[in-house]
C-alpha cells in the first residue's frame, strides 16, 4: 500500500495516509475537523481547502468557481491523495469548531428557577463523611455493616449495596483512616450504591456535570454536588457536524465502516474538552467529578453510547430503547473519577428525546392546569402540548439556522455574537453583542431581530427576497444572490464585514416555517386554536435573550397575547441539571416520558400544506397574524 | 538466573524452575498438588517424595528415617533444586487429591426436605420466553419497553433493569428473532436485572450450581433452575490443603507473596473441575449455567473472592464484611455463562460463616419454638443454639478427622469408604462401604463406629490407647505406636491393609472433644442443660449415614434422649441450594445472619477445662454419660 504525507497549515500538522484517501478523512486523522454539513458527499461545499503543493485527484464541483479552482481551491471530501501534499485550510472551513468553546451565563430565572427550587436536594452522587467507632472484642460488627448501620441512621430507609471492589481493601482503608471515612453514594433506580470509600473527610470534593447534547450544539454545566450550585457553563458546536449537519446524515454516516466509532469519538471529545476546560478554570480535579447527567435527542444518545442508531431512520422508526440505565462512567470512556456514574434523561420516541423530556421537566408542563406548550427550537424543532392530564409531542426538522449554524455569519450565542439588532430609517444598523465585544457573527436571536427589522424597513418582502430597487451601500449583489451588510469590516472583530444574504434568509424562513407549522399541526390534532394557549415556553440555544415580539413578527410563533410567552433558554440543559441534582426530578422525568404521546407529522395529512403556507414572512395567510402590518 | 528441569513421575510432567526453588512449589507449578498440612513448613511430613536422579539440597528432617533418606526419600518442601532432577511421587503424598472427585447421593430427607418445600420457587436466575407483538406505526413502544411491559404482566411488581450491553444489539436481535425471545432474569437485592436476551425459546436451558466450600471438603450440586431439580452432586477435597490443613495456616500462607493468588487459584480449580465434571456427565453446556450460590466459612469466602483474610486472625478479629454482594460470574473467573451471577450466604463473624447460616436456614432453627441446637461437624466444629426468639453461635477448631482427612486411612464419604463397622467378640470386623465397593479407606461415620466398637470390645481404653495385653493378629506394634487392622490386604481395593492406629485415635479424640465441649459451653452460657434440648441437628460431611448411638458412646454428642437427634448431612450445601432456588430463602438467610450472636470460646473462662475433661472416651466425668457402660 502506497502512503503519502499530507501537511496541513496553519495547524502545522502532518499525517501519513494511503494513496486514494480523501482529504476530509486525512484532516480528521490528524485531529483537524472540517465543516462538512453533507457528511462528505460533495454537496454542501463547506470543506474548502487550498492545495498549495503536491498531487491530488480532485473531483470537479459546481460549488468551486473556475477562478478558485485555478488557485488550488477544492473540496476536501472530493480530493483524493495521489502524492505528498501541502494543504492550507481557510478559517471558514473550521468555522464551527474554533476554540475555545464559548461561555454562557446561567439561565436560571423565571419558571426554571421556581421549578428547580421545588425539587428536594438529592444528587445523583453524594458524599457523606462518617466518624465511626472502632471494632472491639465486644463489638465485632464488620467494617461494611458498620458503615451501613451509620448510613442507615443518616438516610431515610433505602436499600444500600456495594461492589466487591470496594470491599477488597476496605480492611486496610478503615484501619489506616482510623475509621474516619467519606462514603460516595450513587443513586441507582430506587436504591443507593456505595461507589467508593475514601480516607478522611473529602465530602466537599464532589462535583458533577449536566450536559445537553444537541445535534448542532453541546452545552455543559459544572455543578458542585455538595451544595447544588452551578460553577460554570460552556457551549460548543458538536464536533459530529464534520460528518453531517442533520440527524439523518449522521445516522447514514454511522452505518459506514468505523462511522459509529468516529461519531462517538467526536462527541466524546466535545465532552472531554468541556469537562477539562470547566474543571481547570474552577480549579477542580477530574478525579473529584463523580456524576453526570445527559439530555439529548434519541440519535445523539445512541451515538454517545456507541449504539447503532439505524432503527431511528427505518420504518417503523422504533429504537431498541428510549430510556438508558444508570451506568459506570468508564462505559462512556469519560475522564472523570472511574467510580463515577452517568444517568440519562429518558426519551419518548425516535424523534422526541430526553432533551424534550428534560424541557418538560424544567418548565413543569406536566403539572400545568391550563393548556401549555413547550417549543424547543433547535436543529429539530420539537413541540409538546398538554397539561397535567395529557401531553402530546411532535418534531419537525428545522435545521440549525437558529443555532447560528449553516448561515454565512452565524455563530453560537457566545461572546461577540450579535444578539439584538435595530435598523433605522436610513438603514443604519445598531447591534448589541453578547459580552459587549466587537461582533464576530450573529446568533439566533440576532437573526430574528434582523429579519424583523428588514421586513419592517421593507428591505425584504414577504418572500424574503431583498428589494433590488433600494439604493443603499448596505445592499449589494454577491456571488449568487443579494446581501445586506450588518457591520462593516472596521466594526467587526473578524477583519471582514458581517452580512446576511438571501440564502441565509431562505434558511431562516424554512426553520421558522417548520417550527410554526409543527405548533399549528399539534393544536389542530387536538382541535385547539393558538389563542387557547395559556402558557407557551420557548426554549433553545438563543443565549439569554429572545425578542418574542420579533419572533411573532417573522412568523416563528403564533400571533397571540404576548404575555403567555416565556423564553426559558436551554431547557434541556436545565432539565439535565435538575435530574443531576435531584433524584426526585429524575423520577419525575421517568413519569413524563411514559405520559407523552408521539404525533408523527409525516402521517398528518395537512402538515405539508401547513408547512408550505408558512414559507412566507410571516405567513401566506396574513389573517393569522393580525398584529403584523406589512407595507408590501 | 540459573534454571533446571524437574521431572515428576508417575505423572510424567516436567517443569523448568529457578535454582533454589523448593520441590513443593515446583510440583504445584506443573499442576501436581502434594499434601502439605503444615503449609510447607517441614512440620507435617506429608509431602514425601523420592529423588531418583539429580541434585537437590535437602534439609534434614526427623520425619524421614535414615533408611528412607538413603533411598532418596525427602520432604518436597524441604528440598531445594540444585540441578536437573527426576522425582517420584508416592501415592500417599497425593492421597487427598486423587481423581475423580467422589460422588454422593443427594441428602434431601427429613427436615431438609420439609424446609425446602416451604420456600417459594424463585431461583437466583430464571428464564422467561416471550412472544412479543411487533412494533407498528401505531405502536412505537421501544423494544426494551415492550419486554418490560410483557415481563410486568408475568411477574409480581418489582423493579426490572438492564445494562447497556444488553441494549446495544437488542435492535438486531429482536428483528432476527421475530420478537420471540428468551429473557434471562437475575435477582439482585430486591430487584430483577435482565442479564441477557436470547433468540427463540431457550427457557429450559437454565442451570445453576450450589456450592459448599469447606476447609477440607468442597461439595457442589448441579441444579436445573427451570424446574428446581437436583441433577447431581460431587464432593472433593479442597485443593488448598496443599497449603495447610487448617484455617490459620492458610491465612498465614495467604500473607506470603503470591500466597493469596495460589489459594484462590486452588479453590477455583476445585470449582471449575466440579462444574465441568457434573455438566458433562449431565450433557449440559457450560454456557447454559447462569447462577451459582456459595456457602462457606469466612476464610473460605475471602480466599474464593481473592480478598486478604488477615483480619480474621488478628485482634479484634473483625473482617471487612461478613456479607458479600451478588456479583457477575466473571468476577470469580468461573467458566459459566459470562452473563451469569453469583450469590453468597452471609456470615455472622470471622468464625461463624455463611456455611452455618446456610445450615440454620436448611434446618429452620430460626423458626423453632423449642430449644434447638445445630452442630456442624467439619474442620471447625460450629454450634448454633436457640429458637425463634434468639440464637447464639460458636466455633471450635476440631480438625479434619471426621471429614476423613489427616488420618492414616481416612477418606471422603464417597464410593469405597467404610461408613459402618461392627467388631465381634473374636475381634472380627464387619464393614459396610459406600456403594458396596471393596474398601479404600474409612470416612467419618466409619471411624465413629470403629471407635465405639473398639471401646465396647475393650480394645481401647478410656484414654484411647490400644490394650497391649490383648493377643490378636489384628493388634500389633507399628513404627511409632500400636495399630488395629480393620481390613486385610486382600479385602481392600488399595492393595494393602486398612488400619487405625493410636495417632488416628488421638486425632479423633481431640475432634470429638472440641465439638462436645463447644456444645456444653454454649449451653452453659445460657444456663441450660443438654436435657433441655428438644431438637439437635447434626450436620457434616459424613455421607448419608451417622450412627447417633455410637456418636454418643464415644462422647461426641451429649447423652440425652436419642429421639431429639436428627442427622441432616451437609446442611451448608442444602442451605446454599435453597438460597439458589428460592430468593425467599436467601432473604431469610439475610435475616438469620443478623440475628445470631457470636460467642468467642477463647474468652469463655471454663471452655479450656471443658475441653480437657472431654479428652477421654466418652468423658472424664462418666456421670455425664449414664447410658455408656465401660468395662475398664
Amino acid at each position: 500500500m502506497q502512503e503519502f504525507t499530507v501537511y496541513f497549515s496553519p495547524q502545522d500538522r502532518s499525517v501519513k495516509v494511503a494513496k486514494g484517501t480523501d482529504l476530509l478523512s486525512a484532516a480528521i486523522k490528524c485531529g483537524i475537523v472540517l465543516t462538512a454539513a453533507c457528511g462528505g458527499e460533495g454537496l454542501c461545499g463547506k470543506c474548502r481547502i487550498v492545495i498549495k503543493k503536491g498531487k491530488a485527484r480532485v473531483e470537479a464541483s459546481r460549488l468551486v468557481s473556475e477562478a478558485d479552482r485555478k488557485r488550488g481551491v477544492a473540496l476536501a471530501c472530493q480530493s483524493l491523495v495521489e502524492g505528498d501534499l501541502e494543504i492550507e485550510i481557510p478559517k471558514e472551513s473550521l468555522g464551527m469548531h474554533e476554540k475555545p468553546p464559548g461561555e454562557s451565563e446561567e439561565f436560571t430565572k423565571g419558571v426554571i428557577s421556581e421549578r428547580e427550587k421545588s425539587f428536594a436536594f438529592s444528587p445523583l452522587v453524594r458524599k457523606i463523611y462518617l466518624e465511626l467507632t472502632k471494632p472491639t472484642a465486644d463489638d465485632g460488627t464488620s467494617d461494611l455493616d458498620r458503615i451501613y448501620a451509620e448510613l442507615g441512621s443518616r438516610i431515610d430507609h433505602v436499600h444500600i449495596s456495594t461492589k466487591l471492589s470496594n470491599i477488597k481493601h476496605l480492611d486496610e482503608l478503615m484501619r489506616e483512616s482510623g475509621y474516619d471515612v467519606t462514603v460516595i453514594l450513587g443513586h441507582k433506580d430506587d436504591s443507593l450504591e456505595i461507589l467508593s470509600i475514601e480516607t478522611g473527610d473529602t465530602s466537599k470534593m464532589c462535583f458533577g456535570f449536566a450536559f445537553d447534547i444537541g445535534t448542532t450544539t453541546v452545552a455543559g454545566q459544572l455543578i458542585d454536588l455538595s451544595a447544588g450550585k452551578i460553577l460554570g457553563t460552556r457551549i460548543a458546536f458538536n464536533k459530529q457536524a464534520a460528518f453531517g449537519s442533520d440527524i439523518i446524515t449522521r445516522i447514514v454516516y454511522a452505518e459506514t465502516p468505523e462511522g459509529l466509532a468516529k461519531l462517538n469519538g467526536a462527541v466524546t471529545a466535545n465532552i472531554d474538552e468541556m469537562i477539562e476546560d470547566l474543571a481547570s478554570s474552577c480549579g477542580i480535579n477530574l478525579s473529584d467529578i463523580y456524576g453526570m447527567t445527559f439530555a439529548g435527542n434519541m440519535t445523539m444518545m445512541h451515538l454517545l453510547l456507541n449504539i447503532d442508531p439505524s432503527s431511528i431512520r427505518r420504518a417503523p422508526y422504533v429504537p431498541a430503547t428510549t430510556a438508558f440505565p444508570v451506568m459506570p462512567a468508564p462505559e462512556l470512556k469519560l475522564e472523570i473519577n472511574p467510580k463515577g456514574v452517568v444517568s440519562f434523561l429518558p426519551g419518548v420516541a425516535s424523534y422526541i428525546g430526553g432533551d424534550i423530556v428534560a424541557g418538560v421537566l424544567a418548565c413543569g408542563l406536566e403539572e400545568a392546569k391550563d393548556l401549555t406548550l413547550l417549543a424547543d427550537i433547535g436543529t429539530n424543532g420539537e413541540v409538546v402540548l398538554g397539561n397535567r392530564e395529557w401531553m402530546m409531542g411532535t418534531a419537525a426538522s428545522a435545521g440549525p439556522a437558529f443555532e447560528g449554524s449553516g448561515l454565512g455569519h452565524g455563530m453560537k450565542a457566545v461572546k461577540g455574537a450579535i444578539e439584538k439588532a435595530v435598523i433605522d430609517e436610513r438603514f443604519d444598523v445598531k447591534t448589541q453583542t453578547i459580552g459587549d465585544a466587537k461582533p464576530k457573527g450573529i446568533c439566533g436571536s440576532g437573526y430574528i431581530d434582523i429579519l424583523c427589522q428588514l421586513l419592517k424597513r421593507n428591505i425584504i418582502g414577504k418572500d424574503g427576497k431583498i428589494n433590488r430597487e433600494i439604493k443603499s451601500d448596505r445592499i449589494r449583489k454577491a456571488a449568487s444572490c443579494y446581501e445586506f451588510v450588518i457591520a462593516s469590516k472596521d466594526q467587526t472583530a473578524i477583519g471582514k464585514e458581517i452580512v446576511i444574504d438571501e440564502d441565509d434568509i431562505e434558511n431562516l424562513k424554512r426553520a421558522k416555517g417548520a417550527v410554526y407549522s409543527a405548533i399549528i399541526s399539534l393544536l389542530n390534532k387536538v382541535e385547539r386554536k393558538p389563542s387557547d394557549l395559556k402558557k407557551v415556553y420557548i426554549a433553545g440555544g438563543f443565549g439569554n435573550y429572545l425578542n418574542i415580539e420579533n419572533a411573532v413578527y417573522i412568523g416563528l410563533l403564533p400571533d397571540i397575547d404576548r404575555s403567555v410567552y416565556e423564553f426559558i433558554g436551554n431547557s434541556s440543559l436545565a432539565g439535565a441539571r435538575m435530574a443531576l441534582i435531584s433524584q426526585a426530578a429524575m423520577g419525575k422525568a421517568n413519569d413524563i416520558y411514559r405520559k407523552i404521546m408521539y404525533l408523527d407529522l409525516g402521517s398528518e395529512p395537512n402538515y405539508m400544506d401547513e408547512y408550505i403556507a408558512s414559507l412566507f414572512f410571516p405567513h401566506t395567510d396574513l389573517r393569522r397574524f393580525p398584529s403584523v402590518r406589512l407595507s408590501r
